[in-house]
C-alpha cells in the first residue's frame, strides 16, 4: 500500500494502516502527520518501530525525535539498532543523555538494570516539607519519569528512604523529610530478570520501584509503564513456546514468513522425530493389530486423550509458576493433586468410552462378539493414559526448570508426544493381556 | 499446618506458608503480624484473601481493615462476599464511602466502570497554577488514588483537559490551568470491558485512564496500577482456554480438587466425543489396514504432526488478537501466510518422513519391497496434514470470534480434535491411490 505524498493523514488511519505498511511507507506517513500529532504518535510506537524511522530519516529530525525519548526508552531504541549504526544515534544526543544512555546500554535488556531510568525525583533526609516541595518543583523542569514518589538519598547517593508526593503534600510545612519517609523501601538489584520485577511491583502494587547496587547506591527506578510491557512480552514468550514454537522476536504480522517458519519448524522437526518412535511402538505390536484390527481403531482417540490431559496440566503448572504461585519445592503437593485429578478424569472418560463402544456394537454390530472384552481394554487403557499425561504434563515444567531452562518449554504438544508413545504400549500391553485367547 | 498461637509470626514466614494455609490458620497468622507489617501484607493480598479475612475477623477489626481500602478495592472484596453478607460489611463504612462503593457495585466487574476508583484529583479551568497546587494539596489529605494527573472539570463535572502535576509544577505560579492542560483527552466509557481498557493504557503508555459517560461526565480514573492485575488475569484465562479446558476462577493451588476436575473434564469429554470420529474414520479404511498393517503404524505420527502445526498456527493467532494486533477483518491476509507457512513447514517434515522410512528400510527391512511407495504416501500425507492443520488452527479463532465467543477456546486441543479425523482420511485416501496394486 503506497501513501500518496499528497494526502493529508490523520493518526488513526495510520495507525490503522500501521502493520500492513511497508518500512518505508511508515517512515513516509510519520512524516506526512501533522506535529502536533507526530509527538504523541511516535511515543505510541514501539521500540523497533521507532528504531527503524529514527534510522531512516534526516539527521535533522532524527535529532529532534531522540531527544523526546526519556533514557530508558532511547536504550530501548539503540538495542534494537545495528550496532555498527549506534554511534550515528548517539552522537545527536547531548553529552549528559549520551553519558545516561550509555550507562543504560551496558546492562542487558531484560533486566532491573536495562529497564530502569535514571531521572528520578531525590529529596534530601534533613529537608523541610516545604523546601522539598520547592525541590521537587525545580527538578519537575527536567524530564524526571514519575514525581509520584521521591527518593531520600545521603551521601554517595545512599537510598535511605522513600516519600510519596501524596504524603508530602498531606504533611505539615515545618516537618523534616526525614520524619515522615518511610524507611522500610522494597528494592531489586540492577541484575533481577524483568520478570521477577513485574512480579515484585506487581505483588506490591507499586507504581515505581528502586534498583539499587550491592552497595546500597540508588542507580535508578523501574516504573510501572514499562512493566506493563514486559508483562505482555512475557506472556506473549510463554504462550507461543506453550504452543510447540520458539518464541518470536517481533509482532506476529511484522514477522517475514521465512523467520516465521524458522521459529516454528525447529520443534515441529524435534516433536516429529520424537513421534517417530510411536511408529516404532506400533512396529512392536503389528502381530496383534494383524490379528485384531479393531484394535488399531481406537489408537487416535487413546493417545490424543493422554495429550489433551498433560495439555491441561502442563498449561496450569506452567501458568502457575509464572505467577509465582507455585515454587520447585512445591512439586510433591502437585504430583499428588494431580495423581488425584488424572484417576477422577480418567474414569470420566473411561465411562464415555466403555458406553460409546456398548451402543455402537448394539446398534450396528461393528465389534463382534468380544466387543464388551474390547471395551473393557479401552476404558483400562484410557484410565492409565489420562493418569499418566496428567502426571507427565504436571512434572515435566519441574524438570526443564530444575535443569535450568524455562518451563514453558514443557509445551503442549511436547507434553503430547512424550505422552502418544507410553500411552501407545499401555493400550496394546493391556489388550495382550485382557484379549489374548479372544480376538488375540 | 497450625500456626502457633504464642509465635511471632514474621510477614516472609506468613508470605511463604499462604498457599497452603488452611482459610483459618491464614486469619489466625494474619492476626498475629505486628500492625505495621499487617497494614503491608493486607493490602498485598487479593480480594478474595481479604474477603475471608474481613468474613472472620471482629466487626471492631473490620471496620479499620475495610476503611483502609481504596473504594475500587472495597468494592472489588465486596465482590467476593455472598450477597448475604454484603451488608455487614458496607455497614462498617461511612456514610460517604458507602455511596461510592454502591456506584461502583452496579458496574460488572470486568469493565472500566467495575475497574474505576472515583477519588481522582479535580482542578477548575480558570485557576492559576499556584492555586491549583494549594487546591491538590489539600485535596492529597484525602485518600486519592494518584496525583500524577489532575482532571480538569467544569460545570456537571464535565471533563474538559487533563494536567500533570509535572507540567503544574515547571509551569509559572500565573498562569492558568486551562492554559497549559491538554484538551485532547483519551478516556474510555463505562462499559468497556477491561482487557480493552488495558490495551488503551499500553497502547499509550498512561498512569491512568478517565472514566466517562455518554454525556461527558468524568466518573472515574482506572490507574495502571489496577490494569497490571487484569493483564495478568486475562493472559492466566487465555492460557488455561488454550490449553484445552475451562479457565479457573481462583489461583490453581487454592482452586479444590473437585472444581479443578470439573473445570477440565468438560472440555475433555467434549474432546473425547469428537476424537471418537476418529474411531469411525479408521473404521471406512479397515479393509485397507487388515490387508497393510504396516499402514496403521504410521497413524499416530499423521495425525501428532497435524495437531503441532495447528497448535502453533492457533496460539501465534490467538495471542496476536489478544494483544489487538489482528482484527477480524485481517483474515484474508492471515490465512494466505499461514498456507504458506503450512507449506513450508509441511515440506520439511516430508522430507524428514523420507528419508526416515528410507533408512529404516536399509538398515532393518522393516516396510518391504513396496517401501518406496510407502515412504512417498506418508510424506504425501504430511504435506497435505500440516498445511490443513496450520490453517484450521489459523482460521478458528477467526470463526469463533465471529460466532461471538472468546477465540481463546480455539484451543491446541480443539484444534487438533478437528485435524485428526480429517488427517486420517488423507492419510488413508493418499494410501488408497498409491498403494493400490502394490501393498494393497
Amino acid at each position: 500500500m503506497a501513501v500518496d505524498e499528497g494526502d493529508v493523514l490523520t493518526v488513526d488511519e495510520l495507525q490503522e494502516a500501521w502493520p500492513i505498511l511497508s518500512p518505508e511507507d511508515r517512515v513516509d506517513g510519520f512524516r506526512m502527520l501533522p506535529q502536533a500529532e507526530a509527538h504523541d504518535f511516535f511515543l505510541s510506537l514501539t521500540a523497533l518501530d521507532q528504531a527503524q524511522i529514527l534510522l531512516v530519516i534526516p539527521p535533522r529530525e532524527r535529532r529532534l525525535w531522540l531527544r523526546m525519548l526519556a533514557p530508558d526508552d532511547a536504550a530501548d531504541v539503540l538495542q534494537e539498532v545495528p550496532s555498527e549504526r549506534r554511534h550515528d544515534l548517539l552522537d545527536q544526543l547531548d553529552d549528559p543523555s549520551r553519558r545516561e544512555i550509555a550507562v543504560l546500554l551496558a546492562y542487558a535488556e531484560d533486566e532491573a538494570g536495562g529497564l530502569m531510568s535514571p531521572r528520578f525525583a531525590r529529596l534530601r533526609p534533613e529537608m523541610t516539607v516545604d523546601e522539598a516541595i520547592g525541590y521537587l518543583r525545580r527538578q519537575a523542569r527536567e524530564h524526571l519519569e514519575t514525581i509520584d514518589y521521591a527518593y531520600v538519598l545521603e551521601s554517595q547517593q545512599q537510598l535511605r528512604g522513600v516519600v510519596s508526593l501524596r504524603e508530602l503534600f498531606a504533611a505539615s510545612r515545618e516537618q523534616r523529610v526525614r520524619d515522615i519517609m518511610e524507611r522500610e523501601v522494597i528494592t531489586v538489584p540492577e541484575d533481577m530478570d524483568q520478570e521477577a520485577v513485574a512480579r515484585e511491583i506487581a505483588r506490591y502494587d507499586l507504581k515505581a520501584i528502586p534498583v539499587v547496587d550491592a552497595s546500597g547506591v540508588m542507580k535508578g527506578i523501574v516504573t510501572i509503564d514499562d512493566i506493563v510491557d514486559v508483562m505482555e512480552e512475557e506472556a506473549t514468550e510463554d504462550m507461543q513456546k506453550l504452543g510447540g514454537m520458539a518464541a518470536l522476536e517481533t509482532p506476529y504480522l511484522q514477522t517475514s514468513l521465512g523467520a516465521m517458519v524458522r521459529k516454528r519448524a525447529g520443534w515441529l522437526a524435534i516433536l516429529f522425530l520424537g513421534e517417530m518412535l510411536t511408529a516404532s511402538a506400533m512396529g512392536h505390536f503389528e502381530g496383534e493389530i494383524a490379528q485384531a484390527v479393531v484394535l488399531a481403531l481406537f489408537v487416535p482417540l487413546i493417545i490424543s486423550s493422554g495429550g489433551n490431559s498433560g495439555s491441561q496440566a502442563t498449561t496450569l503448572v506452567i501458568r502457575a509458576m509464572a505467577l509465582g504461585e507455585v515454587r520447585l519445592r512445591d512439586w510433591v503437593r502437585i504430583i499428588r493433586r494431580e495423581i488425584a485429578a488424572g484417576l477422577a478424569l480418567g474414569a470420566i472418560l473411561a465411562l464415555i468410552g466403555l458406553v460409546r463402544i456398548v451402543l455402537w456394537e448394539k446398534f450396528f454390530h461393528e465389534y463382534g462378539e468380544h466387543y464388551l472384552s474390547l471395551a473393557v481394554t479401552v476404558s483400562i487403557s484410557l484410565m492409565g493414559v489420562v493418569t499418566w499425561g496428567t502426571v507427565v504434563g504436571a512434572m515435566l515444567p519441574f524438570i526443564i526448570r530444575r535443569i535450568g531452562f524455562d518451563p514453558a518449554s514443557a509445551s503442549a504438544p511436547f507434553v503430547a508426544t512424550l505422552v502418544d508413545v507410553f500411552g501407545l504400549v499401555i493400550y496394546f500391553s493391556v489388550a495382550r493381556m485382557l484379549l489374548s485367547g479372544a480376538i488375540l
